[in-house]
């Protein structure tokens, strides 16, 4: 065993605890607190197995797709979240995420910084079908919690319905039929109330 | 699409949220507050990630491994956390958690059902190599989660150093080079002051 080696990597495993901690604007279903990244992250991995029969690419790689997820948001440790609606934050979000996935992915040893560090990279570009597919999952998971929430966030940010139908469309590039899901849940989130249209 | 199919899917994934909400003894890395139980699997499949190598099959299926691990607390949501030196809950966990996995996994469609429960009685029986490299990685995590809180559950509970090394032990049927790792540890939290020899 290369003692080395095993310390950075319990290094990285210790400074990753952090992510606990980053919280998300989006409430758990029970409506009693905010989602963190870490468990936003646990549940949209169990998410992409349960419904990988829906991507578009019937032959990705579903355990590409799961590592994508587990690590995806491991950059807001240093960079913060940002909310998909927030014009002023997300000016840059790109320039602060990367320089934030070079300095976490590099506690651990040289191979695995780099293949963990493609992989966000791979996933934030959204170019590969198994990047799309988990960009797709990881927009469906909040509409779902706020169809459990009343719209919690929809009406904490005054976002009316075709603000959600522009910043989600992409949902579709991996999944059609999770498109599909989403504008069937948005239509009942509008009838319930828990988003204006306008 | 099969609407009756997607509906259940759907259905599980909000269900499976309240993992949110089952807490643990162990405390996150601040020791701020205690872990719950999905920001636990989403740790633990990183680190069986990270870690895979030091595996004493070196030719697992690393993939089987991390769905075990996203879906092995999924019980809990059912049956409750029980700490693993509580020898009054441990008593009857196992058939409470039985019962709660056939009750949490029928709520898929009957083939993921058969697939997610059978994978989660692999990770319980502990016989197959992807299920002792998830266990050790299991059994890993609190333990380094109490070095950096000053040993806060040993302490509490007021378990003595003989007891972990009995409770854990079994880390080493997944991981020779991780018991190695664990001993070192505990060597240190003893040192420490933050475990007691007796």
């Amino acid at each position: 065993m290369d003692k080395n080696r095993i310390a950075q990597q319990v290094r990285f495993i210790f400074e990753i605890d952090k992510l606990k901690n980053v919280i998300r604007q989006s409430r758990i279903s029970d409506n009693s607190r905010e989602e963190n990244d870490a468990e936003h992250s646990w549940h949209l991995a169990v998410m992409a197995l349960i419904l990988r029969e829906y991507a578009n690419d019937k032959d990705l790689d579903i355990f590409k797709v799961i590592k994508m997820l587990l690590i995806h948001d491991i950059v807001e440790i240093y960079a913060g979240d940002v909310h998909v609606y927030d014009i002023e934050g997300n000016k840059d979000k790109s320039i602060r995420e990367r320089k934030a996935a070079e300095k976490i992915f590099s506690l651990l040893p040289s191979d695995q910084a780099e293949e963990y560090q493609s992989l966000w990279l791979e996933f934030d570009s959204r170019i590969t079908n198994e990047s799309k597919y988990a960009n797709s999952i990881d927009r469906l998971q909040p509409i779902m919690l706020n169809c459990t929430t009343e719209g919690h966030t929809w009406k904490k940010f005054e976002i009316k319905s075709p603000q959600v139908y522009e910043k989600n469309g992409h949902i579709k590039d991996g999944s059609e039929e999770i498109w599909s899901l989403v504008q069937k849940l948005l239509a009942s989130c509008v009838q319930k109330g828990y988003l204006s249209e306008e």
